[in-house]
């Protein structure tokens, strides 16, 4: 087969991949529906998080299963499974405790921009649909497995609740799925903080109540202004910069809660400033799988379309093409197509 | 009257201060019944937060009403009043949310360590005791105002639960009673890192059901021994320095709770590394406001003693030896009768 790797800055090939088998008794192989380029991607192809040699890509999957080690007992071939971007037993106790992306047992996925894919800890980390979904479900199936699960994780952490007042800083494809699930939670304000026309306009249909465009003191003013002048009750930090972690700490009034999902680069944090600042933070890698029996179901009932982040569909051959046109920001999120 | 003045490193005074007088129609003046040294007062002190000028400590009191602005409803002359070391309005936003050390009207008291003092908002700051308390009480009273405060909201940030598995990291005042707090809430394991006899002692005493003596890697593997190897759920920095806030990070389980008190110095958080250590991170000045009305509740019903902090009780003109017994490690916390 043929299957994506990165071999330093914007230097993305498809080319041929050894196809993967049934290396341990737990794995399963899946044949993927669709896959998708994700902003942490970014990172590494733009060479701030550098390689050291060429590395697969990919972490977000869904697809039939083909074939299931010995040991694997709820995922059967013939399903459509969709599964996180680590692997989890769902035993251990972090696993018990709702945080299977620190299982015990994690492995990170990291070869899923391909036709085909080996994921261990199968019974742990997938989730099958009860039938094959119709072809238009599939990109907002996809978006459970990594962004939404991690947008959904921001308003967890954050804190959501009804009646909440709501800041997004980020408005790539996760800020937006954070601001449907500030919306899902029962936020009653959700300030997206974006310069972007097309983005804004998809934060407004994902339920955001106000657009920011400024940003730094300007934007944190602008954020106070518009909740009583003390700031948001749940800021969803959805970047991962020094400049975005700071202002979503100014944006937030003491006594709040910070969500932070974007991975930090060369993030610091003063610690008499954030004392001072008397929020809360949580955050991490999310535990998608915590959630996607309840996003899985969300989008099959069709109450939430987080497959509307992908604006650009491309066949998997063209790959490289997908990261310049999330690299340039030409598109928000990437699908391919096997 | 005579009072306590820092003029430099290790240069305590106590010397003639003008008495306080009602500046605003909110304030009250107190006549003391004991004061006391804090940990944080050390920092000054030793000249690590260096001073501009000459400039008044104190910010732990209890004491008797002497008289009351206009507006002053609720506080009388002759009560028996203890209030936090941050006023607060106790009706805005932010304190009607239990974050009244983040109050809009915040000033930090700073001259307690005197005879007499006046507290600004004091129908919002000060709690009165139904009588005059009996003599035996009033150091426990006294601790309610700030180091029981901070220790019972190192605790709480930390969401320590019935069957918390809890460390602590500090075996100062607000260690040995961030102990007695986690208790208090239920905890299940309560691991008190000390390496001093008499804190040790105090520490078991207060609830601790185990003491770990090791530092840095090598206190955080005797943690994690101690917690079926994956950290505890709860832990409590009651230090402030880039160390203990390592220790206190590495010492917690993945979706665990880090309550923060000290005061940070120095400290960096590495925003990459917090990520994946998956904690949820909470601190900042201790709403000591919110819980007074309990804590001294339960010194009056003798349910806690939190007072046997106070190692070593002089007279306040004695103040700079006070000082120096805490900066020697020889006493754990000075109690001052003024």
């Amino acid at each position: 087969m043929q299957g994506t790797m990165l071999y330093g800055p914007r230097d993305i090939r498809f080319e041929d991949r050894p196809e993967p088998t049934i290396t341990k008794s737990t794995d399963a192989i899946i044949r993927l529906s669709a896959t998708c380029i994700c902003g942490s991607d970014l990172w590494p192809y733009r060479g701030i998080q550098p390689i050291a040699q060429p590395t697969p890509m990919g972490h977000e999957y869904c697809g039939i299963v083909e074939d299931v080690g010995r040991e694997v007992k709820n995922i059967k071939p013939g399903q459509f499974v969709v599964g996180s971007f680590a692997t989890s037993d769902n035993t251990c106790v972090i696993c018990k405790d709702g945080y299977q992306s620190s299982c015990v047992h994690r492995e990170f996925m990291s070869t899923a921009q391909a036709p085909l894919l080996r994921v261990p800890l199968a019974d742990g980390t997938l989730v099958a649909t009860s039938d094959l979904p119709p072809k238009e479900l599939i990109p907002s199936l996809l978006a459970t497995s990594d962004v939404l699960g991690t947008g959904w994780f921001a308003a967890y952490a954050a804190n959501v609740k009804p009646g909440s007042k709501v800041a997004v800083v980020g408005d790539g494809a996760v800020g937006l799925l954070a601001v449907l699930s500030a919306k899902q939670m029962g936020a009653e304000r959700i300030i997206a903080m974006s310069r972007h026309a097309s983005r804004q306009k998809l934060a407004r249909e994902f339920g955001a109540t106000d657009i920011v465009t400024e940003r730094g003191d300007q934007g944190v003013a602008r954020i106070r202004e518009l909740t009583n002048g003390i700031g948001a009750d749940s800021v969803l930090e959805c970047v991962g910069t020094q400049e975005s972690t700071i202002q979503a700490i100014n944006s937030t009034r003491p006594g709040g809660y910070i969500g932070y999902l974007g991975v930090p680069h060369g993030v610091s944090l003063d610690g008499e400033k954030l004392f001072f600042a008397h929020v809360h933070l949580h955050g991490g890698p999310a535990p998608v799988r915590r959630y996607l029996p309840k996003l899985i179901e969300l989008v099959w009932d069709g109450k939430i379309k987080p497959g509307k982040v992908f604006d650009l569909t491309l066949p998997l051959a063209q790959v490289a093409e997908g990261y310049r046109a999330m690299d340039e920001r030409r598109a928000i999120k990437t699908l391919l197509r096997p």
